[in-house]
């Protein structure tokens, strides 16, 4: 059962089912979450190492990283504040699934990666505001709806970056072919409380 | 001829051969930086990616991060302002050399990272405080004093990670050797107009 309007991009609305899992396992998810910030950043970062020259890219993901470390001290702050210590944290097979779908020759795989990102921070806008909506603790909901925002800015930038930088009917068919896998990855993960899982 | 005061960690002061050939390529110079800035971005997150529990050490590299981000912004603005596009430009062997000398063993591994970085940074620092002194254009010359402080914050910073993770006998120990390698590779670099050539 799907509990929010579907965002756009995304073929599939979250289910329940992970809500449910969140919710009884605060902990791990922002431990998790903790770690899925700083992977945000470094992921901007890596693309501006591939891409020195691209302007608008390196300005926008500047941007971005600087945020995510951002959101990375918030999230760490709330470990703190909650007696929990910075650990490792197995990830799913998430990220590693669509990393996989990312195609080797350029230009395809610019684009590859600017769709696999822009689809990583929608599901993350959509969960955010599921645990915003539903996380029983109010001051930690209220943090998720501040993050659920800039969540949104990202997956925005991602989109327009790819239709800068690559014709629009190639960013639609491959957003279309990309959204789908994605959406299917989720469904066949092991349940797990995890931001992406 | 050296032309500073040294700087307490480096073992040779710079050449004034060394700043004659940078003010005489102030544009290549300003490249070069927007490249190192980005680069200790990256070095700073990869840290944060290999100790993630290390609590100290991931909140003191995240902040260095996010100043490497704005630094880099600006740069990138005084690039823009000059007319000069982001592009690719082949990096001095400085940084390789230094990396080169990273055990592989932990904990050897962790205080070696913290003082390579130490000694990149104290070598910016004292790098840019040349150019904030000696650059003929007085507005970036301005700039360059103005980075000068927060390079050596971060020398700072690495310095004392070192110390609050290694034993201090060892960190003076690795440190008296590293700063010799250091000063080493910058007397048989090629010249060329680079922040560590
Ligand atoms: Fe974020
Ligand atoms: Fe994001
Ligand atoms: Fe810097
Ligand atoms: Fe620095």
């Amino acid at each position: 059962m799907s509990i929010v309007a579907k965002i756009k991009i995304l073929k599939q609305p979250t289910d329940s089912s992970w809500l449910k899992l969140a919710i009884a396992n605060l902990d791990t998810i922002l431990l998790d979450h903790s770690h899925c910030e700083r992977k945000a950043a470094g992921v901007a970062i890596n693309m501006m190492f591939r891409y020195p020259s691209f302007h608008k890219l390196v300005r926008q993901l500047t941007a971005i990283a600087k945020e995510e470390l951002e959101h990375f001290e918030q999230v760490n702050q709330w470990l703190d504040r909650r007696g929990i210590a910075l650990a490792p944290l197995n990830s799913p097979p998430y990220g590693a699934k669509l990393k996989a779908q990312i195609r080797h020759q350029e230009p395809d795989r610019l684009l590859d990666c600017l769709l696999v990102s822009a689809l990583i921070e929608a599901r993350s806008h959509e969960r955010l505001g599921l645990l915003g909506e539903y996380c029983p603790e109010p001051d930690l909901a209220k943090f998720y709806r501040s993050l659920m925002a800039s969540e949104a800015r990202h997956y925005g930038i991602y989109w327009l970056l790819a239709n800068e930088y690559c014709e629009t009917n190639a960013v639609q068919q491959r957003l279309d072919e990309l959204s789908s896998v994605e959406s299917e990855i989720l469904a066949n993960l092991y349940p797990e409380p995890r931001i992406h899982s």
